[in-house]
């Protein structure tokens, strides 16, 4: 898979990509993730990228132009399943488009700034638009970073153990039961007798149990 | 406000505090971002933080003793509002809770990781747990990262301009309308008519039936 993320702030991008998982899957070749700054790709004085909005109003806008020629760029290197820009009014992403995202092979994610990119660039550039969550950012920038992390984890060899994905909240619309390590007593805080009772079908079925009652108590909108 | 974030992996959450709107926050003394290092609070060898769950299975869960004594050690330097656990079973992040967790003093928040934290932990040490949507990520930094940013942005005197984000998206209900900024004309795609007016009221009006209409289409669920 080779991700391609345009932004106006690719050092605000660098550390989650140098860290941990998705370290170990870009070097182990599992995923490509370049960083494009938009303001390579414009020609105006001071790389300027964005300007004030028509009609007025708070907040600098992503022009269209720069867009245009980094996409068209990339475009002409190799095709893309999706064009995709990171925005707070785009579908909420969730672990089920998470799955789906994971089996594309090319996809450029273009991150908003300020008041976000010039509307033209959503209607006639941009194939999906993607929000992480009922919230505002500063930038697209955290959001491609958490859609990056939810895709890459799920591509095979990524994880060290392929079950602990399989296993995770969500993937089986329910949440994950509770989990405990040692000590087995913690200054008089015990861990259920049942996890040392080494009955691996009578643990596997409290499992499935605690699943459904914390499902049921935090999350019921996930049964329905 | 000042913000202390336990994580094992500090080094994943640089980036995102010393780029843009965050970092001027920082600067400027209107937050305090503090990091710590699960890691330095374990008496076990190579620093471990992180065992097998008890009852079997894939993922590492993490222990309760070190988090224990990082949580002790800040609880004795200033009392906290809240001590947050980011988790994907936890309550959704909305921007009315980033509203209302933006004016708080003092929070802890802690990122779990691989399965998680000891269950135990979240029985008594955690006052609030937190999901910044329903997908699953390598471990809570970059939820910590999304939830910080959606928070201090709204502290007064963090934006340039307050009114940005009092017209953001989710501020009242509403997705934001369409944006567009220079050129009008763009290879003949072009900014709606209005805008270019200079009629301020017709703008305005204008502005709440785009809103209104995208959110129609998009997310009738707000309007509820």
């Amino acid at each position: 898979m080779r991700i391609d993320i345009i932004t106006v702030l690719p050092e605000l991008l660098r550390s989650p990509f140098e860290a941990s998982i998705l370290k170990r899957a870009i070097e182990k070749g599992l995923v490509e993730v370049h960083f494009h700054n938009l303001r390579d790709y414009t020609d105006h004085s001071y790389n300027q990228v964005d300007d004030y909005q028509f009609g007025g109003g708070a907040g600098m806008v992503l022009m269209i132009e720069p867009i245009d020629r980094c996409i068209s760029a990339l475009k002409s290197g190799r095709e893309y399943d999706e064009v995709i820009y990171m925005t707070p009014d785009g579908k909420t992403l969730n672990q089920k488009m998470a799955n789906g995202l994971s089996l594309l092979k090319n996809v450029i994610v273009l991150c908003g700034h300020y008041k976000g990119v010039d509307q033209r660039v959503r209607d006639t550039m941009i194939t999906k638009e993607i929000s992480i969550g009922d919230y505002v950012l500063s930038g697209g920038e955290l959001g491609a970073a958490v859609l990056c992390d939810a895709i890459i984890r799920l591509i095979p060899g990524v994880l060290n153990n392929e079950t602990s994905a399989l296993t995770d909240t969500f993937q089986d619309n329910l949440l994950a039961p509770p989990v405990y390590t040692r000590p087995s007593d913690y200054k008089g805080m015990k861990v259920p007798e049942v996890l040392l009772s080494g009955n691996f079908p009578k643990i596997e079925r409290w499992r499935e149990e605690e699943a459904l009652k914390r499902t049921e108590n935090l999350r019921p909108d996930l049964l329905e």
